[in-house]
């Protein structure tokens, strides 16, 4: 059994984790940590975890980390973790990182967006984009990986197989994403007090949104020159899910069915991509609680341009699904071990 | 036009009487305040009223105010109502109060519930509880209205006409409420955050929610001896309504259409109450955004116990619907004026 | 006071026209029919009307109609209405009709979307667009009003503006919305079962919707030429409410400010449309319930592009509210006359 | 592997059912079947099931069904299970059955609640309640489980042991129990549209609900004597899980240290029951989606009363995951296994 910690247990994406790991049966947690009062039962801050993890939270305490875990989850704010990770990689410790800390590569843009200078530009350097679908084989021998924004999940699965093969355009890609409110953190505010938040939806950060970085940055990989992309987040009155409307123009002209080949083409065998039929598109109910993520696309005005939607769930595939997808691929588990 | 004022205006109440204020043909908003830090547009506090309410809301300023309006409604958190009606009433203002500063006849029964001592017992003595069902003659000519809280409001109209017609048992009544969240206030916190209340439900205060002694109060009123009730209130995931489901012990044997009978009896002629058809129940959504109560009721156990259910919007009949039909009874409008 | 009918009473947007008119102080409701079983309350159809309003509601007769009533209102499923039309138009009868029928302007482009032959072409040249933002003057004097769709009012408050001034491409726009569940109609199906659309959400009938002619049509009228749309509509977890995200490439650069002063100069004078400041979006909230447009806009990718962004109440900017509104200017009444 | 089979698989606790199934150790899914037009694949049917479960799901075939498994759910329709299930049990399969069918000892209540005959006799008789909490050492070698129904087993759970202990008193039990929309099943009709339950709460059945006899049944074998409720059921606006509150008079006065004592000492070891500590009280979302029981407990009016809260998901505890329970209970397999 290999044993397992999560530093920074008392947000959403935390407990998420918890309850993946629960029923993964490869691992064991062993110790986990957030900032808190004092130490207290994790079954106390979430009740659903009562009579399944018998656990005490702490601060955390490094010495006690180190030898209690070989594998560490951070589910901490942007900017903490890059203060906590370095050691544990001096450690030898495999770190999976569910901040922004290690997604982008160049440090200028990380503080641009996150508002501090990155403190860490070794790790930062070596670490790994935890997006399984592109970056497999480097994960597998990875130290430290890099766990993809939410927003950035369903976006970059829907269009790199569509900008690596050269058949959309790389400027003015529009991307109207919509998320469910966990993906806003566990902490309250007057705008997600539940009345106003409850039969509303709004549109949020026009243009200015920290995630759209991270999808350009991946984005140009894909296509090979520099990806530019319109980026709206909304909010919608649920707990769970993102479902994001992309539109592309095309290079030239393409049927539906030859948007879809592409998209087939390139997730054939992937264990949690779900490219739909013709006529068939994401619901954020078929992939609340899995850790799939489902495409559609349609070709519109004459084949000129097409529209990609893509569905996941953020607490999952966009967070905590993904990070044990990673860690199993990390540890030559079977990749699904733990996930639906 | 009456010259009317709000204090307290930051609340889902004060919101909701502003609206209701503005669609009334007898009235003039004149002055708005709460506690801010500083002047500040309405429409800016409240999005909605863009366009529709162009007033300042700054601190409560005595002079400001007295010179200003003729009637005060309070929308204030309680202990703090009570430090601001007397000024109020002694310069000759008619004043309606949403809180519960004026609603406990008992001192001792206030302080047990609210935790201070009652400041202001000359005006409680004077006051009168805003329930125009029970009370409309002598709130015609009151200076000083309690307005009720939304729970009592709902279960004292279900169960007073039975109680006053001798037909239950006064003590063992059972409540068990289910309110929307605004009735829960506008301030954030963790329990009210938006993915902890959405998809979930709970009881709160069993036994021990403030609302009880206003009730037992009202309903002793209508037995004439002591009533004791227990009350269990919910927490719904939706914004607004309350539906409380009672269940009393009949002292002889009734049949549904016996009980309809003498609620129908009861509020034959009131413009706001509607007692519906054997087999029909109050559903939320019939009373949402509007200052009905409706009533449904059916005998079980063989005619030996009944159930009656009723249903109000927390924020209409519940508070600021209420309010408003109180001022049109104390100023002779048409009851019915700016509600519907 | 004018007297009114309403044929198509059973539906959402009947129901909520119903509300409209009892608060308007200068109309009558005297007659209302659908497809019914046979003659039944209105109340026991709609129990939130029970005690507001005391009409049977039975199968349209066109004597009773005739005689009844000197306006219409028709909210009747595509296709019936411009079955009904011709003979009120014919005795003389001013007529509101809520459905599709009268709004494409070419029977071509109605058959090829509503899959009938236009079987009225001599009302449908002289039936008026009914935006009041757009068509006041001509409205004023029509005898036939085609209500706008809900989607349409959305998308064309947001752009018209920026077309007629010449700001922006009229290819190529994006509009990406978003609905509440009460605009697929009040007919039960599997797809809008409860548990199957909350706490989800999806596109449907991408670059197909029978919407897209209708806003392209007013907007190439609005740009002098040829404006192409690509058009995904989504389905929203809530009860009423659009928000239409819009993305439009600029001719020239422009910065927020400029945009939002293209707007504000457009709707300054304008009751119901709240061109919103520079950072500000519409919520669905604010306009829920109430005849209010909102806009807000963004100026993104260095100002070659922005975003609009616009928020209706489907039900009653969208349908209901618009409808009366236009009878407000038909019949020289205040025009904000029984709508917030 | 245990090769099982499900008939009845196109409800929601069909779905559920082959989730669980899915994620199960020991089984394995041979043969599905329903009422069907046609032979269609299972993940056509539930696109949540795509790339999960790689089974047709026809119209059910004896032959086909009897050689290809050894277990069988029966998730059909009240009435339908026992025109199936003598077959089976004939052939030496071991079947669970989900619906009423075997629920009710007595045939004459059946007739009365369902109306219809009961047409298996045989079987009732042998039938196992499968509530694994007061039945599990039956259940072992039961070859026909009659799996409860879903507010049965919140109330059942909730007031057995106080029952028993001889605590209460068993006339006058009040039952207020709320459920969420999955529990009304999975066929569209006016009432469960999406907009007549959103935002909205009712009580229904009043006195009248055909789940209250299979209640009493079980309370009355749990108290020795004839046990009486009065139960009242009301649909909450959520897809899943049931909270009922309970009020029950005490036989002598007891605190609610006292009461959470016994029911701590009745469900010790239960690995899906939890009792929680004085003053907290059960919430729908700690039970969502697990097969979980919570109960809390409260006395009130001086000892003399009490009041019990428990809470169940209706899909998971309250239908598949207790049906798998029973499974692993009868196969010797780890009680917990595939459920958490």
């Amino acid at each position: 059994m290999l044993k397992v910690s999560l530093i920074g247990a008392t947000g959403y994406a935390g407990e998420e984790l918890l309850k993946i790991l629960l029923l993964h049966n490869e691992v064991e947690i062993t110790y986990i940590a957030a900032k808190v009062d004092g130490p207290k039962a994790i079954s106390e801050i979430f009740q659903a975890l009562k009579g399944r993890l018998d656990l005490v939270c702490d601060n955390f305490d490094p010495d006690k980390a180190s030898s209690s875990a070989d594998l560490f989850f951070l589910a901490l704010p942007h900017r903490v973790s890059m203060s906590m990770a370095p050691a544990l990689i001096k450690a030898g410790k495999k770190v999976i990182d569910l901040s922004a800390d290690y997604r982008l590569k160049d440090p200028g843009v990380y503080k641009k967006f996150y508002g501090v200078e990155h403190t860490d530009s070794p790790n930062l350097k070596s670490s790994v984009y935890g997006l399984p679908e592109l970056y497999r084989k480097v994960i597998k021998g990875a130290q430290l990986i890099a766990n993809p924004g939410c927003y950035p999940t369903s976006v970059i699965l829907g269009l790199s197989p569509l900008l690596k093969a050269g058949c959309i355009e790389d400027h003015g890609i529009i991307v109207d994403s919509k998320s469910g409110v966990s993906g806003a953190g566990r902490c309250p505010s007057p705008s997600l007090h539940f009345p106003e938040v409850n039969e509303s939806f709004k549109a949020y950060k026009i243009g200015v949104h920290q995630h759209a970085p991270e999808m350009e940055q991946e984005l140009s990989a894909a296509s090979g020159r520099d990806a530019k992309i319109i980026f709206v987040p909304h909010l919608l009155p649920i707990n769970r899910g993102i479902l994001s409307t992309m539109y592309v123009r095309l290079k030239k002209a393409m049927s539906t069915k030859d948007i879809l080949g592409v998209l087939k083409g390139s997730y054939g065998n992937e264990p949690f991509v779900r490219v739909l039929d013709e006529g068939v598109y994401p619901e954020i109910k078929y992939v609340a609680n899995t850790n799939y993520c489902d495409i559609g696309a349609a070709a519109v005005d004459g084949g000129e341009a097409a529209v990609i939607v893509s569905s996941i769930d953020n607490l999952v595939k966009g967070a905590s699904g993904q990070a044990v997808q990673n860690m199993n691929i990390m540890n030559g588990f079977d990749e699904k071990e733990g996930l639906c």
